[in-house]
C-alpha cells in the first residue's frame, strides 16, 4: 500500500462529497469499519455494518447524508459512499517502482512491432512481429503479445500473461497473470473414431475498460472472432469458449465457463463456477447465483439458479436416493389420487 | 487468417470432393452460411443450419450430394462436409513469422538438451538440461521444458507452457499457453493433524496427436505414470489428477476435473466442468452431459447426466426446500397407501 | 525417479521401523502392490488393497505388525505404513541439476532485490526491486517474483509462478507452475451501468509448509491481506478470493472455488470441485465430498455434501423433471392426507 497523506477536505473535493466536521483531518489509508485505526478513512456501503459505525477507530467515515447521525466523529458525505471509497481506492495504489517508457534489456521486442515510446516493457516480455502496444500501456514480466496483436492505450498486461497472435485488446483493460487470450477453439470434426482438428482462424476482440482475471482462458474463433464488449469484469479461471461474444458491463465470478458461440447479454452478473452451455443466448440483466448451470437459453432478465445446496452427507444421501425415486412417488400418489377418486386441481404431472 | 486464395476445383482435389457448378470460382476464405461473403466457402454440416441455405452470400458451400437441391450457387459436393471443412480449414491457418528451426538468442538451451536442427525454439524460452526437442517441434516464447523431458516430432508447444522433468509429450501434440504437465500429484500422509508430503516420483506419458487447452494441468504420477493416450483432445482448465488414465481419442470440455487413479475410457466425450472421483473406472464410449458429477464407475456405455438444471431463483428455492423434506414426503405416501390398502406396484422404497 | 539403492535395514532406520526377515535385502524403488518389481519396497495402507498382498513381487512390504501374517516375504513393520512410505517416498525424489546457488545468466535479479548466496535462481526467472528471496530458496524457470515480495527459507517456486507486488511465502513451501499470488481481487463498485474497480491495496500472506497447485490463484486482500495458514495444501486450479482465510492445515482438491471474505477452519478436507460463497464461515474439521456447493456457513464440523449424483441420462431428464414438479406434489400429498383424514406424524411441509 502506498503511504500518501490527505486532508478529509481533499478526499472530498476529489469525489464530489462533503466534510462533516474537521476538514483537516489527515488520512493515511482506507480500512473496514472493524479494523480501521486512527488515521484512516472507513465507508459504510452495506447496512448489514451499520452496528460497527458506532465503535469505528476510524478518524472519519464516508456515509450518505442520511447516515451521518450514527457517526460519533468525522464525516466524508457522499451520495454513493461505496462509489466514494472506489474512487478514493487509487490514492493508495501500489506504485511500481518500473520507470514509465522503459524497456528492459532483456525483454524481446521484435523489429516488426510498434511499441509507443511511453509504453512500459518490463524484463523478459517477449513482444512478437508485428504487435502493437499503444501508449502507455504495460506489458509485464515474461508477458508474451503474440504476432500482430494489438494492445490498446492504457492497458496493463501483468506478468505471465500470454496473448496469441492477431488479439485485439482495448484501450484501459487490466489484464491479470496467468490469462490466456487468443488460444484454439476446441474444434474438432469426428472421422472414424479419431478427431481431426478444425483450424482456428478467428481471432478475439476485447473492449475497452474490460479486467481479464488470473489463468482466464479467452478462445479465438472458428471462423468469426470472440468478443468481449466493453466494462466487462471478469474474475480467475474463467473460460470463453470460441465465438462467444460477452454483452458490455457484465460481471462473472472466478470460474465461470461459457461454451461455445454463446451470447450473453449486457449487465449481467454471474455468481461463481457457473456454466452456460453452447450456442445459446442470455439475455440481459440476468443474474446467476453461484454453481448454476444453465442448460437452455434465458430469455428474459432475472435470478436463476440451480444446485442442490449443502446437506450434511447422511441427509444428503437420503434426498439423493429420494430424488432418483421420484419418478416412482409420482406415480404412487396419482394411484392413490385415483383411488381415492380426490378431484385433482393440477394435470400436469 | 491466411490471405490464400484456390479455386473451388483445388479446394475439391484437396479433400477428395465433387465441384458442381464452376470449378474456378476463386476461394480466398471459410466462413458459415449467415456470415460468408462473395468469395467465401462455407458448409452445411447441421441440419439446424439449412434454413440459411438458400440465402447464403457464400460463393460456394460444401454439402452432401442429397443436400445438393437446395444449394443457390457453386457446390463443393462431399460425403462429409464437416470433415471437409475441417481439412481445408488449415489452408487459412495463421503462418506465423518465426523461421522454422531458428533458435531465439534470448532463449535458453542447457548443453546436454539435444534439440533438433528443425525445431524452432522461440523468444525466452527455457530448455532444461537432457530434455529433447525432436524435428519440427516448436517450443513458444517463454515456455519451460524440464529436465530429461521429450518433446515429440512436429509437436507445438505454444507460449508459456510449463513441462515439469520427466514428461514426454508425443508426436504432433498441440499444448495451449498456460498448460501445466508434470506438477506433483496431490498426495499427503496425514500425521498428527499435519500433512506429510509423499514426494510424487511417478512421470506423465502424453501420447501422439492429443491437444491440450489453456491452463489445463496434468500431474506427475505418485509411482507409476499418469497417461493420456493417443488422440485425446482436452480443452482449457481441465484437471488430470495423479495416475490417471485417458483413454484413447476421448475428448473433454473445458473445465473437467478427474481425481487420482481414475481410468477414463476410449472415445468418451465429457461435457464442460464435469468431475470424476478418484479411484474410478468410466468405460469407453461414454458421453457425460456439462456439469456431470461422476461419484461411482461407469461401466457401460452411454449418455449420463446430473445437476438440477436451471430455475427461475424463487422456484428453485421451492424445489430446493422440497427436495430436503423429500424423504418425509415418500413417508407420507407410504402411510396413506397402508391408511388406503392400496395395492403397491413398486415396493422398492 | 532417482536410482539410489538402500538395504531395507537402512530404510527401517530412517523411519523407526523394525525389519522382519533379512535387512540386507536392496531396495530400488517404490511401488504398489500390484505392480512392484524384484528390488522394489511396497506397502499396505488400505485394507482394500490387502487381495494384493500375497501375490506382489515387492522385495518387501511396508506393514503394521498385525498385517505382517500376510507377508510373503521381508517386511519393513510401522505403526503407519502410509506416513512410512511418504517419508521414504523423497530418497527416490528428482535431483534436480540445477546447482543449489546458482542465479542464471538469463534471469533478471533487481538491484535492490535481496537474493540468499545459497538461493538458486533459473533461466529467465525475474525477481523485482526490493524482493527477498531467503536460504535455501529455489525460483523456478520463468518465475516473477514481484517488488518488495518476500520468499521464505527453502521455498521451491517451479517454473512460471506469478507472484505479485507485496507478497509474502512462508518457509517451505512448494509453489507450482502457473500458480498465481496476490492478482487483483475481484472488487468493483456499480456506477450508472458501469464497474467502477475498487484498487486492492491489501496482500497476501502465506504460512510456512503450504503446498500451492499448479494454476491456483490467490488474489490479494481488497483493504486488508488474504491469508493461507501453515500447513495448507491447495491442488490446482484452486480460487482463493480476497480477503479469505484458511485455516492451517486444511487442504483442498483441485478447482475449488472460495469466494471473497469467507474464513474457513482448520484442518478441513473440500473434496474436488466444491465451492463456498462469500463472506460465510466454515468450521474446524469441516469435510466437503467433492463438487459440494455451500451457500451458508457451516458452524459444526462434518461431512457435508451436495449435488445429484450420476444417472444415466434418460432417468436423469425424469429425476429433475420431477424436481421442477416437488412442490405439486407435495401439494397434493397433503390433499390427499386432507381426503383421507390420516394422522400426520411430521407437519413440516
Amino acid at each position: 500500500m502506498s503511504q500518501a497523506t490527505y486532508t478529509l477536505a481533499q478526499l472530498a473535493d476529489q469525489v464530489g462529497g462533503r466534510v462533516h466536521g474537521d476538514g483537516n483531518i489527515a488520512i493515511r489509508g482506507l480500512n473496514t469499519l472493524q479494523d480501521a485505526i486512527d488515521g484512516e478513512l472507513s465507508f459504510l456501503a452495506n447496512p448489514a455494518y451499520q452496528k460497527y459505525l458506532n465503535s469505528t477507530q476510524a478518524s472519519a467515515v464516508i456515509v450518505t447524508e442520511d447516515q451521518l447521525d450514527g457517526v460519533p466523529g468525522a464525516a466524508l458525505i457522499h451520495t454513493n459512499p461505496y462509489l466514494a471509497y472506489a474512487q478514493l481506492s487509487h490514492l493508495w495504489e501500489w506504485q511500481f517502482e518500473a520507470q514509465q517508457g522503459s524497456k528492459h534489456a532483456t525483454a524481446h521486442i521484435a523489429a516488426s512491432a510498434q511499441v509507443a515510446a511511453s509504453a512500459t516493457i518490463e524484463a523478459g516480455a517477449v513482444v512478437q512481429a508485428g504487435a502493437v502496444i499503444e501508449d502507455d500501456a504495460w506489458v509485464g514480466a515474461n508477458t508474451v503479445v503474440g504476432e500482430h496483436s494489438h494492445v490498446g492505450k492504457a492497458t496493463h498486461l501483468h506478468a505471465q500473461v500470454a496473448i496469441y497472435h492477431g488479439v485485439t485488446v482495448g484501450k484501459r483493460c487490466i489484464v491479470h497473470s496467468g490469462a490466456v487470450i487468443g488460444s484454439d477453439g476446441f474444434g474438432f470434426a469426428p472421422n472414424q473414431g479419431a478427431w481431426h482438428k478444425i483450424a482456428q482462424i478467428g481471432g478475439v476482440v476485447i473492449g475497452d475498460d474490460v479486467e481479464i482475471g488470473a489463468n482466464t482462458a479467452i478462445d479465438r474463433g472458428a471462423l468469426d472472432n470472440t468478443v468481449i464488449e466493453q466494462g466487462v469484469k471478469l474474475d480467475n479461471h474463467i473460460q470463453i469458449a470460441h465465438n462467444v461474444r460477452i454483452g458490455a458491463h457484465t460481471a462473472m465470478a472466478a470460474g465461470c465457463k461459457i461454451a461455445g458461440s454463446t451470447t450473453i447479454g449486457k449487465h449481467c452478473i454471474f455468481g461463481g463456477a457457473s456454466g452456460v452451455a453452447g450456442h445459446l443466448t442470455v439475455a440481459d440483466h440476468v443474474h446467476l447465483t453461484a454453481m448454476t448451470m444453465v442448460i437452455k437459453s434465458l430469455n428474459e432478465p432475472g435470478v436463476y439458479s440451480s444446485g442442490t445446496g449443502v446437506q450434511p452427507n447422511a441427509k444428503w444421501r437420503k434426498s439423493i436416493a429420494r430424488l432418483r425415486q421420484l419418478d416412482q412417488l409420482a406415480g404412487r400418489v396419482k394411484k392413490l389420487e385415483q383411488t381415492v377418486k380426490q378431484p385433482r386441481e393440477d394435470q400436469n404431472d
